[in-house]
C-alpha cells in the first residue's frame, strides 16, 4: 500500500513551530496521559560511545490517547565543536499508533527537544510555582536558560529575570537576549545565592555534577525546576533541598532516580518515600502548590512522551511544509 | 552547517541492494566487529503495546572500522493483515560514527532486515555447514525461509532443498518459489524428523514457542541455523540439542540467553558456559567445523551490528537514487 512520510527539517520546523501556549497544552496532556494507565514507556536506550568523546540516547513513549508515537534519537558528540559543528543534533519519527507505519521524519537537529524540554518548565511553572512571581531566576546561560525562561514567562508574566553563570560575559548575552526578545527587566545576578533569594521561580539548566543550588538558600514562596541533569552524575540541587520542600515532584519517578535530582537525594539517604509525578499535578490526583508560602520542586529529566507530543503536535501544525516521499 | 541527507524507499531499496555476496561480506565483517574491541550494542529496546496487538523494537550498535552507525525501529503490528497492511514494518537511520549527524534515512518497512538477517544465515553457513551439501532443509515457509535458502546458496551450492511447514500448502508454494530462483530441485518433506535426516544444513524460521526440532534427530554432519527465535517464549530447538551439539554459536550470548535458543537451554539447565559466539568463528579467535562429521548449531537472534553493516552497505550502494534533502 502506497504510503506519503513528509520529511521536515530544522528550518522548515523553526518556521512552522514555536515555544507557544499551544505547545505548553500539548505538554501537559502528555503528563497528563503519563498519569493514566496504558502508557508504554521504556527506559532510555543510551549508548557511550567512550572513543569518540560521545553518547547516543533513545527515548520513546506510546500514550493513549495520542494517534502516533514517537521514536526520538539524540546524539552528543562533544568533539564536534573543534570542527565547527555543534555538541547535539538528533531526529525523530512519528508512527502511527494505529499500524506502526511511519507518518514523519523531523530531521531537527534537537530543535524539538529543545522547545518541548522548555515546554515541561512551562507546565511545571504553571501548577507550581507562586501566583505571583516578580522575579524569575536562572542559573545557567545556554539555549534551555533562554528557553526556560520564555516558556516560564507564558504562564507567569514577571517583569523581572536575574541571570547567573560561571561566564559573566555570557550571563550578560543571556540578560540581554531576554530583555528583547520578553521585554522583561534583565540583570546579572552576583552570586546564585542572591538570585535564588530575591527569587519566586528558578530553573536551573546547568550540566553541574556538584549542586549549584543549596539547601540552605530555600525560602518560602519558591519554586525551583531543575532541567539540567538528564544523566546518572549529575546534581544540581543540594539533596537536602528535596527532603525541606513541601512538594517535590518527578516528571518520571524511575528516570529521575536513574539520572535527575532524586539519585543524588536517594543516594544521601534522604527521600525514601515514592515521590509524586508532575502528570498526576497535572491531573489533580495530587495537588500541586497549595499556599503562596510553600517551597516546591520539579525535578525534569525529559520523557519520551514530551517527544510523542511534540512530533504530533509539530505535524499539525507544518501543515503542508516540507517534503512528502511516497512510497 | 548545510546538511545533506539521503532518504530512500523501500523500492529504491529493493532496486539497490539484494541478497548477494557482497552483502554477506558486509555481514560477516560486522561480526567479526563484534568480537573485537569496542563495540557498543546496547540490549534492544522493547516496547509492548498489549492494546495495539503490537511490539516495537529498536536495535542499535556502534562498530569500530565503520564510518556510521545505524538505528533501526521494527514495529510488529499484529492486526494490521485485518486491515490489508503487512504486520512487520520499519526504518533504519544512518548517523555518522564522526560527528552523530543523520547521514541517511531508509524508509525500508523492513526490507533491510529481511536481507541482513538472511545474510547472517550465509555467514553462519559459510564457517559452521559441512563442505559439502548435497541437500538443504527450511522448516517454515515465510519470507525467511526463502531468503535464508537464498542466502546458503551463495556459499553451498546444493543442488536439492526440502521444505516442511505446518501448511502443507504453503511449502508446496515455498518449494517451487525456491525452485523458480535457485534452480534448484526442491520439495516439501513430508514431516521435519525426515527432512532433518536428508539434509546437511537445515535452517528453521518459524515463530515456534515449542520445539520444531527434536535433539534425536541430529545426525552426524548436521549444521542447523536456527533463526526464529528472537522474543523470550520463542523456542525452535529442543534444548537438548545445543548440548549434544560439539559445536554451539549464538550470534550474540547476551540476546540468545535473553530471546534465543540459548534461553529455553539454559532454563533446563543445559548450556552452563558461557558459549562462543559467530564473529569469533569468523575472526578464527575459536575454531569453526572441524571435520565434516561434526554436528553444530547457531542461534540467530539479530544484532544491532548488523544493522549498522546493512545500512552503510545500502547507502554504497544506493548511488543517487532516492531523494536528498538539503537542511
Amino acid at each position: 500500500m502506497s504510503q506519503e512520510i513528509r520529511i521536515l527539517t530544522e528550518s522548515d520546523l523553526r518556521h512552522a513551530v514555536q515555544l507557544d501556549h499551544a505547545l505548553v497544552e500539548a505538554i501537559e496532556r502528555a503528563f497528563a496521559a503519563l498519569a493514566g494507565e496504558g502508557v508504554v514507556m521504556p527506559p532510555v536506550m543510551s549508548m557511550a560511545l567512550h572513543d569518540r568523546n560521545a553518547e547516543v540516547d533513545v527515548k520513546t513513549a506510546y500514550l493513549p490517547g495520542f494517534d502516533g508515537f514517537a521514536v526520538k534519537v539524540s546524539p552528543g558528540f562533544f568533539d564536534n565543536p573543534k570542527i565547527g559543528l555543534p555538541s547535539l543534533n538528533g531526529f525523530m519519527v512519528l508512527l502511527s499508533a494505529q499500524t506502526g507505519m511511519v507518518q514523519a521524519v523531523f530531521l531537527d537537529n534537537g530543535y524539538l527537544t529543545d522547545i518541548r524540554t522548555a515546554a515541561a518548565g512551562a507546565v511545571a511553572a504553571k501548577h507550581l510555582a507562586p501566583r505571583h512571581v516578580e522575579t524569575a531566576g536562572v542559573i545557567g546561560t545556554g539555549v534551555q536558560a533562554r528557553l526556560q525562561i520564555q516558556a516560564a514567562h507564558l504562564v507567569r508574566g514577571f517583569p523581572r529575570v536575574l541571570v547567573w553563570g560561571r561566564s559573566g560575559e555570557k550571563a550578560e548575552v543571556c540578560a540581554a537576549d531576554l530583555r528583547a526578545s520578553l521585554g522583561v527587566e534583565a540583570e546579572v545576578a552576583t552570586d546564585p545565592a542572591r538570585l535564588v533569594a530575591e527569587s519566586q521561580l528558578v530553573v536551573t539548566t546547568t550540566p553541574a555534577t556538584t549542586p549549584v543550588l543549596r539547601a540552605s538558600w530555600l525560602h518560602p514562596g519558591l519554586h525551583v525546576t531543575a532541567m539540567g541533569s538528564d544523566q546518572p552524575g549529575k546534581n544540581e540541587i543540594e539533596p537536602a533541598a528535596l527532603a525541606q520542600a513541601h512538594l517535590y515532584v518527578a516528571d518520571r519517578v524511575a528516570q529521575a532516580e536513574a539520572m535527575g535530582e532524586l539519585r543524588a537525594a536517594r543516594a544521601a539517604g534522604l527521600v525514601q518515600a515514592s515521590p509524586p509525578e508532575l502528570g498526576q499535578v497535572v491531573t489533580g490526583a495530587v495537588p500541586g502548590r497549595q499556599a503562596e508560602t510553600e517551597i516546591t520542586i520539579a525535578d525534569l529529566t525529559g520523557t519520551g512522551a514530551q517527544d510523542t507530543a511534540v512530533a504530533a503536535h509539530a505535524l499539525t501544525r507544518a501543515g503542508v511544509a516540507g517534503t512528502v516521499i511516497r512510497t
